[in-house]
């Protein structure tokens, strides 16, 4: 099977189009704006279970995954539109009105307003297409593609919380709201993830990150996303990640913890690289922020060593599939 | 089961959005121009047949279907996305490739840009979700709802060729390039429809149209729409409706073949409708392009009459299922 990443590449090289492979398409709106749009599509036993699936939680999480490609452009949501089909079985229920109440409790936080989309039958799983467009500065937004050798490598936020959730949930752990809160904690951060545009929107306005993307598929795959558009490498150091607090529920090692933050994927947290200079004048509003600084981009281009116990390996990009 | 369309009145209030509603959202885009957006959702065995569907020809339909709405809207396309899921099997296949020289070839002829999108597995069947952007003259786009009584009801084209494709391949008729003309031509319709992009282009420019929708669920189903939004009825006369010259291969009475033509949809024709004054003005022109004048808007709202035969039915929208 061609990975996704290839089948990406190809269609860039098919479609002649500059604007694909970042977290979002820029496209010029006026002499001051532009927009910016992505699309998630979002498949039943792919993405999500129905029977872990709490209806409220999937209709944020559908919103909030496109949400956090927009963070990654350091944009500003505006609109959403989505598709979505749904089988007859599941039309009959009150999935649907649950799904578009923590969809619409998401989208009144951001204002984001919902102008059109699809809605289909299927013959049996419920597939979700959200589409987001936000808008960004003109020639302001953040791409995959400005990072260079000697950047500093930072994330928002704690790592591996995601992973740890969909370990419990494997594990027929189910989310409930009286149950105790470090796993409710990591159960939530898989199933209603809170996307950074307000760290995105921060980055942008004072010009800091050279490049971003926003953690979905896992540190060590989006890290060599983003190394492989900058045209640059990576090094980063396993006890400068940020470990989400709650790992030791689901793994007793460091290595299965790190293995949770680099390969699990889904935290939605923001992956972005500042220029050393920036960084010293910065230093403090990076650090009030809770951001970490985990590593530096090399010249080594598209190869990414993980310093760990100050020895050094190649990490590659992983990202255990789910279902 | 609750209609798709109760479902979309539903999310409209629940959204507080006037966007929604219409063939394309409008949303403005800079002083001159506004943006027109649209997403279909296309599931195999509820939209198409994997065992009927030439891949070339199901890229190039997913496209058209969001270009017809562009169409609809008298914009003007400019870029696209695509969202889709593939099983692994067909993943295996040329199935995607195929596909994609489809949606191209139909790019290339409209200048319209892949920009982005999605792609996924899926664990059974293929589902597509095809966005499309356009452009429009600032508060020019036409809307289904600008209908008055009084002004006259025209449609693009023949009627009911796609759906008597559709009955063609249900008798195990498939598309064969050295068949019969007749026959291909039926099939053609439902398998690669072409998006009436110049003649929106030409009904706005000349400010032409008051409301118009494009015809996907049917005339009868179309008409309604465009009447619900425009709070108005519709008279239209049997003997008026184009009806495709190849329909007597699959219907023997006059009465199915405008059963093809009334309720069978795919057909992507525009329906529109005409201020009496315009279309005094414009008579020669409308007529040139090949237009049908099928009926005229009246103050009866949301009943449709169909004359027949000198004889007055309420007709109700009604669009047979495909699958």
């Amino acid at each position: 099977m061609k990975s996704e990443f290839e089948f990406i590449e190809k269609i860039r090289r098919y479609s002649l189009s500059s604007k694909i492979g970042d977290d979002c398409a820029v496209i010029p709106k006026n002499s001051k704006t532009d927009l910016v749009i992505t699309a998630d599509l979002l498949v039943e036993d792919i993405d999500f279970r129905f029977d872990w699936a709490i209806p409220e939680f999937l209709g944020h999480k559908a919103l909030a995954v496109s949400l956090s490609d927009i963070a990654a452009m350091g944009a500003k949501p505006v609109w959403s539109m989505l598709s979505i089909g749904i089988p007859e079985k599941v039309w009959k229920t009150d999935f649907v009105e649950k799904f578009y109440e923590g969809y619409f409790c998401l989208a009144q936080k951001f204002r984001v307003e919902l102008i059109g989309g699809d809605v289909s039958e299927t013959p049996d799983k419920i597939v979700i297409d959200s589409i987001v467009g936000g808008e960004a500065l003109r020639n302001k937004a953040i791409l995959r593609s400005g990072a260079k050798a000697g950047d500093l490598i930072f994330v928002t936020g704690d790592l591996g919380g995601a992973a740890a959730g969909f370990k419990l949930l494997e594990a027929g752990i189910q989310y409930d709201s009286t149950g105790k809160a470090g796993l409710k904690n990591l159960l939530l951060k898989q199933l209603q993830p809170f996307p950074q545009i307000s760290h995105g929107k921060f980055l942008s306005e004072n010009d800091l990150a050279t490049a971003m993307i926003d953690l979905s598929d896992g540190l060590s795959s989006d890290l060599a996303h983003l190394c492989h558009e900058s045209k640059v490498g990576a090094r980063i150091y396993a006890d400068q990640i940020p470990l989400h607090k709650n790992l030791r529920l689901v793994a007793d090692s460091l290595e299965e913890k790190l293995d949770c933050a680099l390969n699990g994927g889904e935290d939605f947290e923001l992956l972005f690289t500042v220029n050393p200079k920036k960084n010293f004048k910065f230093k403090n509003e990076l650090k009030n922020k809770g951001f970490s600084l985990i590593g530096e981009i090399t010249a080594n281009i598209e190869i990414i060593e993980l310093i760990s116990n100050k020895k050094s390996a190649v990490l590659q990009p992983k990202a255990f599939r789910h279902f």
